[in-house]
């Protein structure tokens, strides 16, 4: 055991041996297994968004075989993917990736308040082997206590049953502007919220400049907390996840132009960010290229490249 | 047993032998057993829409018993309805032919948010001796996440007992216009989610050439997705269904003249849908003329027809 | 056994020895016992309406034990009412006649949607001697799928414990004029769905002629069914009970005179019904009248008088 | 309601309304229905005996459906089997006759110490709609607590769920002789023991004169306590049985000439017996003949032939 | 449905429709299917005497694989084996042919009483896709007790999942001798004993001639049962399974030459059995004589051969 993974291993004492196998399952695996860095395949856009929005960029995407695939050929440390994407792959590539099971989905044909739906359970990622589960919170939305309170539940019974617990939090709902949902005290706040809720590993999008509330923004500028750059907001959002002892990592966003995902990534290295979550921006390319790209951020992580 | 029906029986390898057993009932009975191909014959107007609409143009189907003997003597793979149907018939056709109870439905007197009613549980299908459970989901609807959530369970506990689940995806609600319920991107969707849901066959309405939401339409002008012909619509909806992975059939949808639908049958078999599941359109004829009309429908799948 | 009773018997060949027994216990018992008709009394309305409305007209009713007598008296088939009033005369009058526990009950103080408390369980009827028990469900209230979901699951535990079940479907609520409630084709809409929630026997008020939904009105005038006399509307609600392989009996409604009543249960017999349940017209009358009277109603049936 | 069978309600007064209802149609059914005297037959001798030594003499008892029809020809109050003959005849005469579930049997193949299997549930009796649970125990035997313990748990649990409990309470193994198993304080020490195990009915085999326990004889004879006949003995049991506060019946035994049997039952009635459960000497015999002689039997305890 | 399907399922009628659903399959499989005749193959030869006894004579069968083939290749009706090795199949097999899970198995490594270990439970069976539990008793061994209740808690269980429940019933222990364990009258009460227990299919040895219990021989010689041909023997078991109104199949036991085999399924098709189960004597012979060594069983029970 590599000792920096030994040493994050460290900050889960609370967790029982179980969880922590998992969590060192995750973290060994693949190019960047024992660097403490984390590159993951998330595919839950056919239920986000649908299926041609997600998958006619790359056709070969439609099927749920090319992701278990793509994450392999890459050399992410897992996959994550909703039940019906996992449940058309894990028996035929079982033990080859660590597997997260996306426990709640949202899809965007209706105009309620924001709350995504839980879609798995604990039982559904023990039969199919994951390492964790992965669940999706809103800070934001007037929905926010439901998500809250089921993955309190659901994480209960995950880490009992010897799983990991992956929250995304992204803040959304009629309580944020579209902006908001980016400013560096929300994007903060939601990853405090997050390992608050007891997450052993994070996932926030990366943050603006911007400070979107009042009370926050008094704070900010009496501390001059530095945020300028985005690395200096990387390690803002790392600091506010109980000081860095905890694993957060970044999403990638909308698709957009390779050089500038490349900038991130490093921004998100120099902060002492864990890694990356990529999704749309892997999974859209052909194949080819998606694992150049892959490996190029894998490399960035793991210093082989600026 | 035959190749293609061992072919499908594969894509559906994280199940147990149970669920894959029921499965395997369900494609090698009938005419069209051991072809891949299913026509299916459901029942449940009667909750649906009332008696008199769906019964009074052939009073025969008033009899619950009327509707076993019409499948069987068509030779459809299975039969599908709500408890009350399938426990007036269950005991006299035991064994007969493959049962599938419809666990949730709704009635038309209400002006609610469309959501059904949970009328039914996996154990009454045990104790039936059905080979699946089916249940309906309205994307589009502000209830949608009830609907998920139920299915979630039930569906879990229905594999964990070695049933099969069939889930009619029929978008519906506040969210969308009525073009929009049978709008391509939206069946296409609602056909991805029922899968992501993990249903081991799904059912959606024909879709047509409409493109609804805005942030679809890019996608499906941008990649030239071929919509034109239903065919092509269908293959799209068959794509967007794990790639043709997963068991996707068609609903007839209202009545109309036999013409239509058998063209529309040709439009399904060309795309490479799996099938028919048609109620008003068999059961409202007269008996005879239902069953010529069903093993039309069957030898078209069959390719023994035009 | 009587003939009729096994044929009706063996309308439920999917329930168990249990229920079935039950059922021909509620057949066989009291004048009507053997002839396939059935004249219920129930008392209810102190908790639907409140005691002075109900027990007033005839004070001796304000005592438990008078509507036990009652019933026994005239020779009914079973006496149906809440959990308080069985509970009051249940051990004194063990084993003298069937007794349905009505699990559901509404007061009249409220002005919300309606939906009736569950007030009684199976457990309740077993342990108070009971062959059955009675339901309520109220189509068009914007909260029925509450009542068709409680009682799946009442239903489906009183089946396993040999029970009979009994359901009132009486449409009601915010989606329904007063007219619309008693409209042929919502009673008959309100009859299937009673039977496609596995009701074995179900219970609806006398309809109107009156067509209340568009989409209904359509087909009664297309197929033509005839719903011009009392007789042919008890029919088609009959019909509309899987084709009369349910039993399906009548409520009295309001107290009304006697000779409106006479021509009613006529009707009812003449149109294939297999029953009255009479609450208010019984017990709200001097005692000796009320015998004379229900006598009446069941001679009708019995084919005694005309 | 008849007075008696009101009377002996009254003794069950902490028994719920079910229980009593159940009690009652024991009391009520057949011939001797209202007279508070009861014959049932009971055909457990296939588990106990073997198929040839008890179906043999007459073989249409080789089929299950024959025990049903000749119990209700004869008019017997009950029908007692265990699962598999209640099974094999349950939903055919549902609602006939009531039916005793025996819960337990022993087979004659071993040499162990007695102890019946316990072969049936509370629920099995629910299902097919039974009003009692039966339940054999040897005091005597050396497993005999085993025996009082899984009675003590199954009547409380038929208790609570509204069925009868009645108990065979047969003397019996390595503690006693073949003398002793029917010696009257042996017999008498049987009822009790069933009593106060809360039995509402006991069945017990008629006692000799023999008084095998040598405190009991003190007892016997100090009170002089009168059992030189056989309706003294009877006389004594049914005091033992709580003052005649609980139901004694007595088993035939083996099959002998009718003349013996009939003196038998008159000792019983004169001795304020409650009744006869007779087996191998009804069912053994043609339909016919057993018919008139139960029929017999029945007249003695009506007080309508000496 | 055939005729005699229809007649056979018409003995279960307290079963519910699940149960019949699965009896039905196991009598429609195979080249039998349709007769209400069974060739059924047992491999728990590999637990019961273990492997090189079972398995060396044709090495082909330490392949579980081999033994499902050998089953589908014959057309038997269904398949039965312990838990590994149906779980070894039941994918790859999924649908092919009606499995029996067999719940207990007994080693041959002990000799202590005899009393199987309980090797898997219900819920095994749905999730392998089995038609039903397969479960032995061993009448004669002072554990008797142990396995009698065992059955009836998985019976119970089955039956409400909607399985069919087959019984292996073979007495030995210490109250038996050798001779005594097929002895005509311990033979047929074993069956009783498996039919009383609720069992739907009985599976007995074929029996002697000799009677071994005293009480019995005076049953069977004073009523003349005719016992001399073996035909005569079955008929007297088939009688003594409810007058023939339970499956009652009959064990070729150990391994024989052909022609007293199919002597013996002569004898069983001219008493009335319903089938044989056939293990040692075809899976240890080579695959091809197996077959075609099977298939003149079943022409002989269809009557297409001698």
């Amino acid at each position: 055991m590599n000792e920096r993974v030994r040493e994050i291993l460290g900050w889960y004492a609370s967790d029982n041996p179980g969880t922590r196998t998992n969590l060192a399952r995750l973290l060994n695996h693949g190019r960047l297994g024992g660097t403490g860095r984390l590159v993951i395949l998330p595919v839950d856009q056919g239920f986000e968004h649908g299926p041609a929005r997600s998958f006619a960029p790359n056709p070969a995407g439609y099927d749920p075989r090319y992701h278990f695939e793509l994450a392999l050929g890459a050399g992410c440390n897992a996959y994550a993917a909703p039940l019906g994407f996992l449940e058309a792959g894990a028996a035929e590539f079982a033990g080859e990736i660590p597997l997260i099971l996306k426990l709640n989905n949202s899809d965007s044909l209706s105009t309620a308040e924001p709350c995504p739906a839980v879609t798995g359970s604990v039982d559904d990622a023990l039969r199919l082997g994951c390492v964790a589960i992965g669940f999706t919170i809103y800070p934001g939305s007037n929905l926010r206590n439901t998500m809250y309170e089921e993955i309190r539940a659901l994480g209960e019974e995950a880490k009992r049953k010897g799983l990991a617990v992956v929250v995304w939090s992204y803040p959304r709902g009629s309580a944020l502007s579209k902006e908001g949902e980016t400013a560096i005290d929300v994007v903060s706040y939601a990853a405090q919220i997050a390992c608050q809720l007891s997450a052993h590993v994070v996932k926030v999008k990366l943050p603006s400049a911007h400070i979107d509330q009042a009370a926050a923004k008094k704070a900010y500028e009496k501390e001059r907390i530095p945020i300028a750059t985005l690395a200096e907001r990387v390690r803002h959002v790392v600091q506010s996840s109980f000081n860095g002892r905890r694993i957060v990592i970044f999403s990638g966003g909308e698709a957009k132009d390779t050089a500038s995902i490349l900038d991130e990534v490093r921004a998100i290295r120099d902060g002492g960010g864990f890694g990356s979550i990529i999704g749309r921006n892997s999974f859209q390319r052909p194949r080819k290229e998606a694992i150049e790209f892959l490996q190029t951020v894998m490399d960035i992580y793991a210093g082989k490249s600026k």
